[in-house]
Formats: C-alpha cells, sequence, structure tokens
C-alpha cells in the first residue's frame, strides 16, 4: 500500500485563480471556476446576505443574526451554504448554530481581477 | 409644448452604487441593481467573452474578432447584447459591425466592492 501525502491548504493561500482580465482571455476552465464565483453574488438576496456578513461585527455572522432580508430561515440558511460552496464564505459550527466568514483572498482576487481589467 | 432638458451621461461617473460591503449591508435596492452586474458574470461563456474584450488589442472587439469560444456567432451577440445590458461592456456600431469595450468605472467600482470588503 502506498501513501500519498496530501498539501495542507492555508486560507490565505486560497486564490480563485486567474489573471487580470486585460491580460489575457481567460482558458475555459479558469471561467468555468471563476464564473461559478460571481453566479454565487448574481442573486440579490445572496449578495445582500453576503454583505451581512461582510460588514457584521467580527465579520463573521450565522443565521441567527440576520432576519431582516424577508426571507425565512431556512432560505438564508440554503443562501449561505450556497456561498460557502462557491469558496466565498467559510464556515464553522460552534454548539446550536454555523457561523459564516468571509473568504478575505478569494475576495481580493476577484476584486483584483476587475479593478486591473478597469485601469488597463 | 414643453421641452426637457435631458442630462448628458458622461461614461466616466457612470459607478454602480454601493459603499464596500464591510462597511454595511446592502439595501434591497442596492442588492438588486449590483447583483445584475455579478449575475452577468456569472455564466463561464460570458465571462470568457467579457475577458476576450478586456484583452483585446485597444480594448475593443467585435464579435467579428471572436471566434474561438466553441459557440456560434450569433450566441456570441447575444451573450454580448447581455453584457451590455448590465452596464458592463459599452458598444458602438461601425459599419457592418458593433464594437464593445469595457465600461472602466463600473468595473472599478466593482472591484473596490470587493477588494475593501476583503481588507475590512
Amino acid at each position: 500500500m502506498t501513501t500519498k501525502v496530501l498539501p495542507l491548504l492555508e486560507p490565505e493561500t486560497v486564490v480563485p485563480c486567474c489573471p487580470p482580465l486585460s491580460e489575457r482571455p481567460l482558458t475555459a476552465e479558469e471561467a468555468e471556476r471563476t464564473a461559478v464565483m460571481f453566479k454565487a453574488l448574481g442573486d440579490p438576496v445572496r449578495l445582500r446576505l453576503f454583505s451581512l456578513v461582510a460588514s457584521h461585527e467580527g465579520g463573521e455572522a450565522c443565521v441567527c443574526d440576520i432576519s431582516d432580508v424577508g426571507v425565512s430561515q431556512p432560505t438564508v440558511s440554503h443562501h449561505l451554504k450556497k456561498l460557502r460552496e462557491a469558496g466565498l464564505l467559510s464556515s464553522e459550527r460552534r454548539g446550536t448554530w454555523v457561523y459564516y466568514r468571509v473568504e478575505p483572498s478569494v475576495l481580493a482576487a476577484m476584486g483584483q481581477l476587475l479593478t486591473r481589467a478597469a485601469g488597463a
């Protein structure tokens, strides 16, 4: 039996991919990966929930902190899970609640992708 | 008969809205407006086309310049139109072709929205 050593993933090093959009066209594979993140923010309720987590005290929030977006708690949970699956939020269970936190490195890379393109 | 003077829109001043995501939650109205742009980039083919325009010589491209994304020319036109409707590209007809160009101010604002949130 052989053993494979899997690399440790440091959260700080998780960047989504891709050069600035103005540098060269994305490959099909890069576009697939990156579109997932844009799509996750392409829903008004999800975008609003995302901004609620991003602006919440301490940079994290649980469903219990979010109640005024006009959708039910299960729907909030569903959207937060989608944002996590897209790599935009990380989550941690503490007792009854799952706490969500913005993934700074992923966001920074997305921001850079757009900002540099604009400056080109 | 009365005459209304319509304001001139300077492309440089068209910014999508919104403070950095970490500053305060988006309102429902801000989220509606901004999600449209993220959604437009949330499709792999559209994102790839967008990067093709952004990285094309002179910062602009027409359908005639884009042929290797694996979809038909009418489909390319359709996606470019969607990107324009979302405010991400501007367009200008010259003879037979419509030329598309990245809207730098909109992109910069989107980038800032994400980058500042990440630094918070």
